[in-house]
């Protein structure tokens, strides 16, 4: 049993707190807003992220960051991906000791181009003792009802990638798997955003399942040709970090980022979409950054530029999905080789 | 333009005639129903299958197979999988000239272990100019409704697989790619089935997205598994044909497969099941295939072996999900290298 700080209380970092809840850890969840901690603290709820459910009592909010922090030596760290640095910062100030950073958000950071793993180890210096990445297909709604749910853990040290499969695994509903390839493991939990956005655009537009799937097939091999020109293992891709978080988000009513594309599919405005969410959509800077790197590297990412089209530069979706189906006769496996090509 | 005959007038052989007479072809849809045939010709509907479509003039509906296949050079097979060799025999019986069958069934047959284009040839001989499959994330539901899909074609002879690329491919809404791996090409489509029915089984209890998505990554594994154990190219689970295909099956509320799935985990039993569908359900039959074969070739397959024991044995498919979730600490990437390592 470990004390363990889950810093943001969001939707994902409330429900894995309640994951290692179950599993018999204290668990201090630590949010910005008084009200939300209160309403953690008093009446066992987080009402705007999880409604309906109730906290386990093995969950202390806390609003002051260093009393969150004291004596802990695992870190989960669950806030938007633009909030890493100034938390961590934050975070940092409060240390007696290093941490290790459990790190469950997703993104590339525009810009600079860093995995979130990358960022965290610049942000916390020696005060790291490891940064473990955990991610996989795992809606937060159904991980509350206890429904069976499977994810990976990562790190540049597998020893403590194995620390945190065990400190997050159970019998009843959660299975942890360790992979050793966090590059792979990172870049798909980030880019698969993008393909959730173009696939919710597809669906906003009225066009059906068969589209949608060819968008996902597509979207997983532009995925993987930019992550093994960043290195990594082109298998992660076919896995539960790949292949099968991008299936949950692409298909689920749960995901933020479909919700937002299926939206912009209807007509509506991109600033009119975010303001109307009211969450994170992770995978309109994602895909600033991906279009960004493909560009850097020489990467063919169509989905990828046509989205970004949309987004930042005003082109109609329906054109955009259009331009996408209509390109010329083509060898399936022409693609497929280029990308596996890189293993050997 | 060709004059072509498509045999089998279900939803599939009906959708894939609308495309060719969309494409300018004259086609004939066979079908041994009489009542059937006449509503085709009648009403321009088939209501059974595809309810609400007004097919084009150009599909002229056949009740007598030599008179469809007269002088035709082309002939798409689109009856269930079981009734492939009967058919054949009967169409060798009308026959003056050698032709191009192209296989849009899907299955593995049980007994004998045989694809689809290995049935065709047997059966064929000498009558066979070449055989072509079809394959790809495709509901015939929304190919009525022009809606974009894409598929691809696979042959031992690719000169003739582009051949029929050509004449099914057009840019408004049906794209097709050529894949030279037919065994990859024909496995994925027949196997994909059973996947579709353990995820619509998980549905049926009520086990969220999370757990379809995890079950869809294995499924991808464990049919890579037995496709390269047959020959295939790995790759091609990454395609259209495997996990684009698999997807839109698993996911989609057109697909039998997961629907009779569905009607199980919610505690129907197999027989009330079929009997309600009243269409075919090929993932029964080849659930059994697939087991007997990795049984034979010694290839692991956890999911084949659990759905055959909810199907042919009785078990109870809760038990037989939460078995699947409930095995040991993993490392993800040990069952991911043993696929691809086929490759090298």
């Amino acid at each position: 049993m470990e004390n363990i700080a889950v810093l943001g209380a969001g939707s994902w970092g409330t429900a894995l707190a309640l994951v290692l809840a179950d599993n018999g850890h204290r668990v201090r969840l630590w949010g910005h807003r008084a009200e939300q901690i209160n309403e953690i603290n008093e009446k066992r709820t987080n009402e705007k992220y999880l409604p309906g459910v109730r906290l386990p009592d093995a969950i202390i909010g806390y609003e002051d960051l260093c009393a969150a922090l004291d004596g802990v030596a695992i870190v989960v760290l669950a806030v938007p991906t633009k909030a890493i640095r100034a938390v961590l910062a934050d975070v940092r100030a409060c240390l007696a000791e290093p941490i290790t950073v459990v790190a469950v958000s997703k993104g590339i950071e525009p810009g600079t181009h860093k995995r979130v793993s990358e960022m965290v180890a610049e942000e916390m210096g020696e005060w790291l003792e490891d940064v473990v990445v955990l991610s996989g297909p795992s809606h937060a709604e159904e991980v509350v009802l206890r429904h069976p749910t499977t994810v990976a853990v990562s790190s540049p040290n597998m020893e403590a990638a194995r620390r945190i499969q065990d400190i997050f695994m159970n019998h009843q509903y959660f299975r942890v798997y360790t992979n050793q390839d966090l590059i792979g493991v990172e870049v798909g939990g980030a880019l698969k955003n993008i393909i959730a956005l173009a696939a919710g655009i597809s669906d906003g537009l009225g066009y059906g399942d068969n589209a949608k799937a060819a968008l996902i097939t597509r979207g997983l091999v532009e995925i993987a040709r930019l992550g093994c020109a960043l290195g990594a293992n082109p298998l992660t891709f076919a896995g539960l970090t790949g292949v099968g978080d991008l299936i949950v988000t692409c298909t689920s009513v749960h995901s933020r980022n479909w919700r937002a594309g299926y939206m912009l599919g209807q007509g509506k405005k991109l600033d009119d979409v975010l303001e109307g969410m009211g969450m994170v959509v992770e995978g309109v800077r994602t895909t600033k950054a991906a279009y960004e790197l493909a560009n850097k590297l020489g990467v063919k990412m169509p989905i990828t530029e046509a989205l970004y089209e949309v987004l930042f530069a005003g082109k109609d979706p329906k054109e955009a999905v259009d331009s996408l189906m209509a390109r010329g006769k083509k060898e399936e496996m022409d693609d497929l080789k280029n990308i596996f090509a890189e293993q050997e």
